[in-house]
């Protein structure tokens, strides 16, 4: 049996140790509230929408490092591959909500769906007014006509570096909720998978990949994709995901992007420089236009061989929100 | 056999393609020398003293990922495991240096240790006054009583960080020197591996480990460390990590540390936020203050299973130059 070794104590206190270290190291950014996996930002300016995020501890560090300046007021995090109570997710609302109301920014996964709806009628019954965005961007998990069933992935953290930036000059929830939904239509990622990733709990594989194959199109833990093929040059590869990814965002000429090169945990930063050259070298030959480039660890699984390209599209209004400067633990950008 | 499955082309042709796709990624921070692998920050301030870092291309983003503002002016790389040629050194050497000279800083590597010695006679036949700091960080590869036979690794970053902010300050390259020093002198870091990383070039492992142990101490590719053990809890992992670090820092209560926990690629941040917890636990429980914390993926070799911990203990002086804002592309803080 395959396995990994992972660093961890009792893994029934995977969540609380990992918060409360990641409340160290974030102090900067944000505090918790009371003892609850609730992590609000420091220094919120008055008056604008709170912009509340959240979801299970696996798509590390979704949610809870990108709260900050510009990014999202508050994440409330639930356990390990587990939606948040929305109770936790009323005493956020509660904390972030300064009468201009509050939106949800989450990922399109069963459990977060019905935990946000949920949250957003108790934050209703207390008279705070909620609107929601849910992300849809894994172009894998379902054809383009069913979009609205594709699960949300990476493309979660550019969307909220627009909500981030958007609620600081705009002071209308439904106006901000269609920015946002704007960010939300024009975002896809897709991941490619190399070889599994092992459970944090249990050491345990996620899935089993042959040896001489990798997957295209695949969920955060393996969930099976579009297609399976042979190793080849990565070269070969990116051009198979831009293939995928640009025709699926209508992407053409002239158009201008944000592009993002995540590691999915295993594969390292240099390979993943060489896939984002090849990516840059795709665009560039298509007269896409490249806004701003991110390669790194944004959203992992674990010790996942593979990586995600996420693209988004932006239009001159998406473009402004993004030059404005963020800073939160996982992602900072000053233009 | 085993074997990892990595994302390249020509496996001759990784650096010069991650390279080329990190400047994309970074175009904001700096720019490439004709077509060496010299590395310049963009928007130098006027009448410093040049800092310039470089080393072959292994420990994942050092070192070009820490060129920019108030980090390294320069960083010149090598190819794989190969320390950068002297004459590339002195072509960055020549791009910084503004009158006031230029700090070499390298990690402690035979073959870094001659081409920036080489470096330094060449910039200084050209009239370019050049000092160096060679930094030796890793505790686990000599005994203190010879500590200039250690290895230099991730403690290179700090010691970056202060010299980025001191040059800004201070005009006198020897004046300088002895700061950086002086920073060098105060960092310690401790590698515990779990399991092999599995080299870029051939997806072979670097070397073997058992099931059922982890290794303290070890280099940058698993070089043999300090001492064997079986897996345990983490918090038993981190005291004694600590257990080492602190004493050979001679860290006593009352000191003040900045502390980063770095993934050796493949352990995930959730686990390094486990381990922070515990970090800080401890030095809080020796009422060691905790400056500043980092954690994340600093400095991998590719995907070994394993963390580091780094200290810097601070004096005023060097609280000060931390505290200064840096921004590259891998480290970035705003005060």
């Amino acid at each position: 049996m395959k396995h990994s070794k992972k660093f961890i104590n009792d893994p029934k206190q995977i969540g609380n140790e990992a918060i409360s270290g990641y409340l160290k190291a974030s102090s900067g950014f944000l505090h918790q509230v009371g003892d609850k996996n609730v992590l609000v930002a420091n220094n919120i300016p008055d008056n604008k929408v709170g912009i509340l995020t959240g979801g299970g501890l696996a798509a590390e560090p979704l949610f809870m490092g990108y709260v900050g300046k510009n990014m999202a007021d508050c994440a409330v995090i639930g356990n390990i591959n587990a939606a948040p109570s929305p109770f936790d997710i009323l005493i956020g609302t509660q904390a972030i909500h300064q009468g201009k109301g509050v939106l949800y920014i989450y990922n399109n996964y069963f459990g977060d769906v019905m935990t946000f709806d949920m949250a957003q009628e108790l934050a209703m019954d207390e008279g705070i007014k909620v609107e929601t965005v849910c992300v849809y961007d894994n172009v894998g998990s379902a054809p383009l006509e069913e979009i609205t069933s594709r699960k949300g992935n990476m493309g979660a953290i550019y969307v909220l570096k627009i909500a981030g930036a958007a609620s600081s000059g705009i002071y209308d929830l439904c106006q901000l909720k269609g920015n946002v939904e704007k960010a939300r239509d024009n975002t896809r990622s897709l991941i490619v998978v190399g070889d599994t990733g092992y459970y944090l709990e249990s050491s345990d594989p996620m899935f089993e990949m042959p040896f001489d194959e990798i997957e295209y199109g695949v969920g955060l833990h393996g969930e099976p994709g579009l297609f399976r093929d042979k190793v080849e040059p990565v070269d070969r590869v990116v051009e198979k995901v831009m293939n995928i990814l640009l025709p699926d965002l209508k992407c053409k000429k002239g158009d201008a992007v944000v592009a993002m090169v995540n590691s999915m945990g295993a594969t390292s930063i240099t390979e993943l420089f060489i896939i984002n050259r090849k990516l840059n070298e795709i665009l560039d030959q298509r007269s896409v236009s490249v806004v701003h480039n991110d390669v790194g660890f944004f959203y992992t699984s674990q010790d996942m061989v593979g990586f995600s390209i996420t693209l988004m599209k932006l239009d001159e209004e998406l473009t402004t929100f993004f030059y404005e400067p963020a800073y939160s633990f996982s992602y900072k950008f000053s233009p």
